[in-house]
C-alpha cells in the first residue's frame, strides 16, 4: 500500500469531468498528518497520545483514562482535576481510541440500522422519512448510527454477519415482513427491536393500522362516497399492508353493505388504469401508502382527472413531500414517537431491562386542505401548524 | 445494571398508548441469549468462539482468525480448508469480532458522515437525497455508514469528539460552508472529504453551479422571459447559493441588459409575497434549490396564481419528490456521481493515494414536462426516463 508523505497529500491533477471548470486556487492541504488507526501504523506516533495530555495536565496517565473514558470510578475525581485533563485533551486535540473503549466497556454508544435492498438508497417516501425520524431520535439519545445496507441478492446471514461483531450494541430493523433476518437476530443473540411491523417476534414498536383504516372508510362514507376501492403495491413482503386490506374488507361490508374491491398494482398508472376499467366504477381509492396516493394524484391530474371530485384519494402516512406537505388526505403515522420508542425499547434491551413486547401507538386521519377548506385558508392553516 | 435471563426477556406488560389495542399472541421470544460484548461481560462465554469454530472444523484457532479476519496470509490456505472453517463458522453463527479485527488491521470497514444539526432528521430535499445516494455509494463499495448528527448548538469540536478515535476509517461531510468542522479533521489528521461546496479545504466533489444557472437563464430568455429574480433561502451557511447568485446577475446582465432582483427570503410566503411587490414585476423565479421552488409552486397554484404563465419558476437538484418527480424545470445535480466519486476520493485517501483536490461535475438542465408537452406526453416521456 502506497503511502502519502506525512504533511500533505499528492495530487495528480485536479479531475476534470465533461466541460466543468476547475480552480484550486493555491490552498494548501494538511492531510493525514496522523493516522486514526491503531496496531502498527507507521504514523500513529505522530498523534497526540493519553501520555502527552498527562503530562499537559499534570496527572497520571490512568487519571487520563478515567476522565476521558467516562468511567464511573472517574466520579470521585475534583471537578478542577478533570476541567485540567479536559482542556489538555483539547489543545492536544486527544480523543480516547472507542475501540480500546468498547472492549474494555462493552458498549459503543452505536446502534445497528439493517436497511433491506428496498429499504435503502431512497430520497423520498416512507423510508427516507423514517431515516430522518430515527436520527433525531438518536441524536436525542447522544447515541450513532451505523447504517448497514444490504445488497440486493445477498444472503441476510452474509449481510448481518458484517454488522454484528461489537460494533453496535445493538439493531434496529424496519418492517421485516418475511425476511429472515429477525430470527436471525434472535437466534445470535444481538439486543434488536423491530419498528413497523406487528408480526415481528422481536419487541416491536408499531400503529394500529386498522383503526387508520376505519377512520379513512368512515370519513368517505361520512362524505358521500359510496364504491371505495383499496390500492396497494406488489411486494414481496407482507405486514402492514395486509392488515390495511383486512380493516378495508370489514370495514366495507359494514359502511357500503357489499364487498368492496382491492387491487394490487406495479404502479400508479396501473392503479388508476386499473380503477377506470372497474364497472361500478370506485369513486375513491384508498392506497395502502402516500407514494402510491401521490403518484396517482400527479397521474391524474396529467389527465384531466379532478380529484377529489371525480375519484377521492387517500394515503396512508402524512409523508411530508416538497411543496406538497399536507395536501393529501391521509393516515398520519407518528413517526417521530416510533423511533423515539423504538430507541428507548432498544435501549433498555441492552441495559437489561424488563421492555413491553408490543408497543401499539394510535393513528389519526388528516383530512388535507383542498378537502376542507377553499383556497385561501391554506395560509391561515399552514401557519397554525 | 440489572441483566434479563440468560434464554428470555421478561415483560411486564404490553405497553398501550392511547385507544389501540395490543396483542401479543403468545410468542415466545428467545433474546440476549449471548452477549455481543466484549470484555468481563458474563455472558460473552455463550456466544460461540473462535475456539469453537477451530474445533467443529478440525483446525488451529489460529488458521480461523486468518481465514474469517480476511487476513492476507490466508490466501495460501486450501479452499477446501477454506470452505469447512467458514461452513463451521455460519453453523456455530459465530462472527469474528469487529473491534479486535480493527485494533489489528487499522480498518473498520465503516465511513462516518457528518451532518449538521440543519442536515439531519429531513425526510424530504437535498439532504434526505444525498443520504439516500451516500447509501447506494457506500453499499457499493461494501462498507457501511456511521451517521453522527451534531446536536443544534453543539460545539463543534465536541461533536466532531465522538465521531473521531478510530470508529471509522474516514469522514464524510456536506456542505460544509463556515462550519469549522472541515478545518478541525485536517487539524486532527482524519481522512476526510467534502461533497457540495465548490470552496472546502479538504479535497471536494462538486458541481458547476454557475454553468446550471446559466443554462437556467438561456432557457428563461429563449422562451421570452424578460424579468427574472433569483429567490434564495436565508442561511447562516455560504457556499454554492453564493456562488449561483453570482451566476445569477452576471447571466442577468449578459441576457436581460440590466441589473436583476436577487431576494433573501426566510419561506415561500417571502418568496411569493416579494416577488409580486415588485414593481416592475418579475416574470419568472430563478430558486436556489428545489424546496424554495416547490413551495412557491404550492403557494402559487392555493392563490391561483398560474405557473408558469404569470411566474415562471426554476428549482435546482432535480430532487425526487413524491407524485411529482420530473415535474419542476431544474438544474439536475448528479447526486449519484457526486457520492460515488466521494466515496471513492475517501478510500483513495484512506489508501494513502494521490487524490485531486477537486472534482467539479457537469450539470444539465430539465424542462419540466408541464413546460413542454401536452398533457397526454406525460405517460410516454415517463416510461422513456
Amino acid at each position: 500500500m502506497e503511502r502519502c508523505g506525512s504533511r500533505g497529500v499528492r495530487y495528480d491533477s485536479n479531475t476534470v469531468l465533461g466541460k466543468s471548470d476547475t480552480r484550486l486556487e493555491g490552498k494548501s492541504l494538511r492531510l493525514a498528518s496522523g493516522s486514526s488507526m491503531l496496531g502498527g501504523d507507521a504514523m500513529a506516533g505522530k498523534r497526540p497520545t493519553r501520555r502527552d495530555v498527562a503530562e499537559k495536565a499534570g496527572v497520571a496517565p490512568s487519571t487520563v483514562s478515567l476522565i476521558l473514558g467516562d468511567r464511573s470510578e472517574a466520579l470521585g475525581i475534583a471537578p478542577a482535576t478533570r476541567q485540567r485533563v479536559e482542556d489538555a485533551a483539547k489543545a492536544l486535540g486527544y480523543y480516547p481510541n472507542r475501540h480500546i473503549r468498547a472492549v474494555r466497556s462493552g458498549r459503543t454508544g452505536i446502534l445497528g440500522l439493517y436497511l433491506r435492498s428496498d429499504q435503502w438508497g431512497t430520497s423520498t417516501g416512507y423510508w427516507a422519512a423514517m431515516r430522518g425520524a430515527l436520527e433525531r431520535a438518536v441524536s436525542e439519545a447522544d447515541l450513532q448510527l451505523l447504517v448497514h445496507c444490504a445488497p440486493e441478492g445477498c444472503l441476510t446471514e452474509e449481510a448481518f454477519a458484517r454488522q454484528a461483531g461489537g460494533v453496535v450494541d445493538g439493531v434496529i430493523i424496519l418492517n421485516s415482513g418475511q425476511d429472515p433476518i429477525a430470527n436471525r437476530l434472535i437466534e445470535t443473540g444481538m439486543r434488536a427491536v423491530e419498528i413497523g411491523d406487528r408480526f415481528s417476534p422481536l419487541p416491536y414498536v408499531a400503529i394500529d393500522d386498522a383503526s387508520g383504516v376505519v377512520q379513512t372508510m368512515e370519513h368517505l362514507a361520512a362524505r358521500g362516497y359510496r364504491r371505495p376501492a383499496f390500492v396497494n403495491f406488489q411486494s414481496p413482503y407482507e405486514g402492514n399492508p395486509r392488515q390495511r386490506q383486512e380493516a378495508f374488507l370489514e370495514a366495507g361490508r359494514r359502511l357500503f353493505g357489499e364487498e368492496s374491491v382491492c387491487l394490487e398494482v406495479r404502479d400508479e398508472v396501473q392503479a388508476l388504469d386499473g380503477i377506470l376499467a372497474l364497472d361500478p366504477r370506485p369513486d375513491a381509492a384508498v392506497c395502502s401508502s402516500d407514494e402510491l396516493a401521490f403518484g396517482m394524484l400527479s397521474l391524474a391530474r396529467s389527465r384531466g382527472i379532478r380529484v377529489p371530485e371525480e375519484l377521492a384519494l387517500v394515503g396512508f402516512d402524512c409523508i411530508p413531500t416538497l411543496g406538497a406537505t399536507l395536501t393529501m388526505t391521509s393516515v398520519c403515522t407518528p413517526m417521530g414517537d416510533m423511533a423515539r420508542l423504538g430507541v428507548q425499547k432498544l435501549l433498555d434491551l441492552i441495559e437489561g431491562k424488563a421492555v413491553a413486547a408490543a408497543t401499539i401507538l394510535p393513528v389519526t386521519l388528516f383530512v388535507a386542505f383542498r378537502e376542507r377548506s377553499p383556497s385561501d385558508d391554506f395560509d391561515a392553516l399552514r401557519t397554525a401548524l
